[in-house]
C-alpha cells in the first residue's frame, strides 16, 4: 500500500496497473494479469488526476473480458483492466472538479489515473465512501430497477433470487421483502443461506450445491415463483423455469455460469417451451438504461439502509495487489455481499 | 364420405371416430390412430348433436399429445382426438342452440358428436363457412394478438416470423406489413418462399434448411430483427436470437419443432446471455388469454381480408379418413397456409 499513501508526492511515485495480459481461455486464473509498475499519469486540459480509493470487483468484469461485443467495448489485451472505482480527484484541468473532489468511473485496476472531467460523476461524501459502491453502487442500482421494473413483483407473490448472497441478489431479496414479497434465496454454501434467512429476513434459502434444486423449490414454493431474479443462467435457470407459476416474470440480470467457461453451454431446457404455456415474460436489462431515474433509487436504497429494511455487507479485500484474487474468488462465489478492493485509504 | 352425408337419416348411422391408441414415442405415425365405427351419440338434457363440417389441423394438436399439462389437459389415449372443428347443429335440447346452426367448438375428430350447448359458440354464417376456421379462426387471432400485443411492433421496424407459410405466421407476417414493417419469413421449401415474396407481400424469404441462417439474416436484416415471431423453437430461434437488435421482442407463440420428437432438446445458446446484452424480451402467450378482445381482432381481420391487404390460403383435405395424414403432414411442413380437414360439405 506504500505506493498509493505516497501519493501526494507525485513526484516520486509509481502507478502500480493490472494488465490483462491475454483474453482467458476458460477459467479466470492468475496469470492472466500482471502487475505493471508504469509512470504516473498527466492529465491534459480538460482532464483530472485522481488517485483510486477503491476498485468494484463484479462478475461483470469477466463478462467484458469475452472478445464479443456485450453492451460495452471489450477490455482489450495488455491494457489496464477495466473497473469501477471510486476515486479522489488529485489535480484538475477542467472547472467542474477541484482537488479533494471524490469521484465515481472506471478508472479500472490502477493507483492513478488520468481521465476527462466529463468522464468522471461528482458524488457526495459521506461516512464511510465505500457506501457509494456498496449499498449506494450499480449493484444496488440493478437490483432496485431490476426488480420493480423489469420483475414488475405484487404484494404476496413469490420471488426467487439466484447468487441471493452476492451484491445484487441480497439487495434485490431485500427490496422484494419491502414490497410485500415472498422471497426464496438461492445460494453455494450453508452459510450464506443462514445469513439471508437470519439476517436480512428471506423466508426461505437453498444451497443449490447440494439441494435437488426442483424438489427443494417445489417445498419452498408451493405455489408456485412469480418472479426469478436470475444472476446465473444454466442449470439453476432451467430448474426456475420449471418452478414458474403461469403469468411469471424472469428478470434476466446475469448469467455468472456462464461467464467464466470457454464458450456458453446450450440455453436451459424449457425455452420456449414453457415460456408458452406458461405464458412467462423473460426479459433482459442493462442498469445504465434506467439511469434517467438513479437519484430516485438513491434515494430510496438509502432511506431503506436508514431504517434498516435494507441491510448492506461489505467484503473488502486491502490492496491492489488482491485485485486478481478477488475477482477470481468471486467468480467462485467465496464473497458475500459486496466485494471492493480498497486500494487506498479513505481521506479524514 | 358417406357415412356423413347420410348424416339426416341418423337411426342408419354411424360415427367414424379417430382414436388416440397411445401416446406416441417420438414421431407421430399412422399406427397411433384408429379409426372406430361407433354408435351415434344421443344429447342429453342442455345437450346438442353435431355434425362436423370441418376439424382444425394445427401443430398445437401435437402438443396436446405429450403427458404433461400444458395450458390445457393432454389428449387421452383411448378417447377421441381433440381437435377445434365447425359444425352444424343436427338436434338441439337447448334453448340457446337450434338445428341448423353453425357452431365452432372442441368435437374433435369425429363425424357427430353430443356435447353440452354452453361448450359451443355459434358464429355468423359466410361462404365459405370454412373461413370461420381459417382467416378468421383461432390461427390468426393468435398472430393478430401475438404480433400486436406481444411484439408490439412499430411502423419501421424488422419483424422475423418463422414457420412464415404456415396459418398463424402467414397471417402474422401480412399483419406486420400492415403495421408498416419490414417483414422477413423463414420457410422450408423455395415454394413457401416464393408464396410469401411473391403474394403476400413479404419483404423477404429464407429457406431455413438449405441457408447458413445466421448469414443470410444478417443480409435480410442488416440492422438486426426489432421483433421475432417464433413458431418453431430449436435451432431457427438461437439463430434469431443472435441477429436480434438491442431492446429486440421474441413472442414465444409455439416450438413445432420441438413438440413431434422423444423429449425436448436443450434451449438456444445465447438464453439468457443475449437477453441481458442486448435487452431483449422473451414472451409466451396463450389465446384464449385474449378473447375479451376477441370481437376487435376479428373485426380487423375481416376488414382487412376484405380489401385485400390479408391474403388467407386453405389447405383442405377431403375426408375424415385422411385426419392423422393432415397432421402428420402438417408437422413435416408439407402444408401451405390453413390445414382442414373437410368431414362433410358445407349445408346450401
Amino acid at each position: 500500500m506504500g505506493d498509493s499513501r505516497a501519493g501526494s508526492d507525485r513526484s516520486v511515485d509509481v502507478n502500480r496497473q493490472w494488465i490483462l495480459k491475454d483474453r482467458p481461455k476458460g477459467q479466470l486464473a492468475d496469470s492472466d494479469f500482471e502487475l505493471r509498475r508504469s509512470a504516473m499519469p498527466q492529465p491534459g486540459p480538460g482532464e483530472v488526476l485522481t488517485r483510486t480509493l477503491y476498485v468494484s470487483i463484479d462478475a461483470a468484469n469477466r463478462a467484458w473480458m469475452s472478445p464479443v461485443r456485450t453492451y460495452t467495448d471489450p477490455v482489450e489485451p495488455g491494457g489496464v483492466m477495466r473497473g469501477m472505482t471510486l476515486a479522489e480527484v488529485v489535480e484538475s484541468r477542467d472547472p467542474a472538479l477541484r482537488a479533494g473532489d471524490i469521484v465515481e468511473g472506471a478508472a479500472g485496476w490502477q493507483d492513478f489515473a488520468a481521465a476527462p472531467a466529463r468522464a468522471l460523476h461528482r458524488v457526495e461524501k459521506r461516512k464511510p465512501l465505500s457506501m457509494i459502491l456498496s449499498g449506494l453502487g450499480v449493484t444496488s442500482l440493478t437490483a432496485y430497477f431490476g426488480l420493480l421494473d423489469v420483475g414488475r413483483p405484487r404484494p404476496g407473490e413469490t420471488v426467487l433470487v439466484s447468487a441471493a448472497a452476492g451484491a445484487v441478489g441480497s439487495v434485490a431479496g431485500q427490496i422484494a421483502r419491502v414490497a410485500g414479497c415472498r422471497v426464496v434465496g438461492l445460494a453455494g454454501s450453508e452459510d450464506k443461506c443462514r445469513w439471508l434467512t437470519g439476517d436480512l429476513g428471506f423466508d426461505a434459502a437453498l444451497n443449490y450445491k447440494t439441494a435437488d434444486l426442483g424438489r427443494e423449490l417445489r417445498q419452498a414454493a408451493p405455489g408456485g415463483v412469480d418472479v426469478y431474479f436470475d444472476n446465473v443462467g444454466g442449470a439453476v435457470l432451467e430448474a426456475a423455469l420449471f418452478s414458474m407459476r403461469d403469468g411469471g416474470r424472469v428478470v434476466c440480470c446475469g448469467a455468472v455460469s456462464q461467464y467464466d467457461t470457454g464458450s456458453p453451454g446450450p440455453g436451459p431446457r424449457g425455452v420456449p417451451g414453457l415460456l408458452v404455456v406458461k405464458r412467462l415474460r423473460m426479459e433482459g436489462f442493462i442498469v445504465m438504461d434506467y439511469y434517467a431515474r438513479r437519484r430516485v433509487a438513491e434515494d430510496a436504497l438509502a432511506r431503506w439502509i436508514a431504517d434498516g429494511r435494507l441491510k448492506i455487507r461489505e467484503d473488502i479485500l486491502d490492496g491492489l495487489e488482491h485485485a486478481p484474487r478477488a475477482l477470481i474468488g468471486l467468480l467462485g462465489g467465496d464473497n458475500i455481499g459486496k466485494r471492493l478492493v480498497r486500494v487506498a485509504p479513505e481521506p479524514a
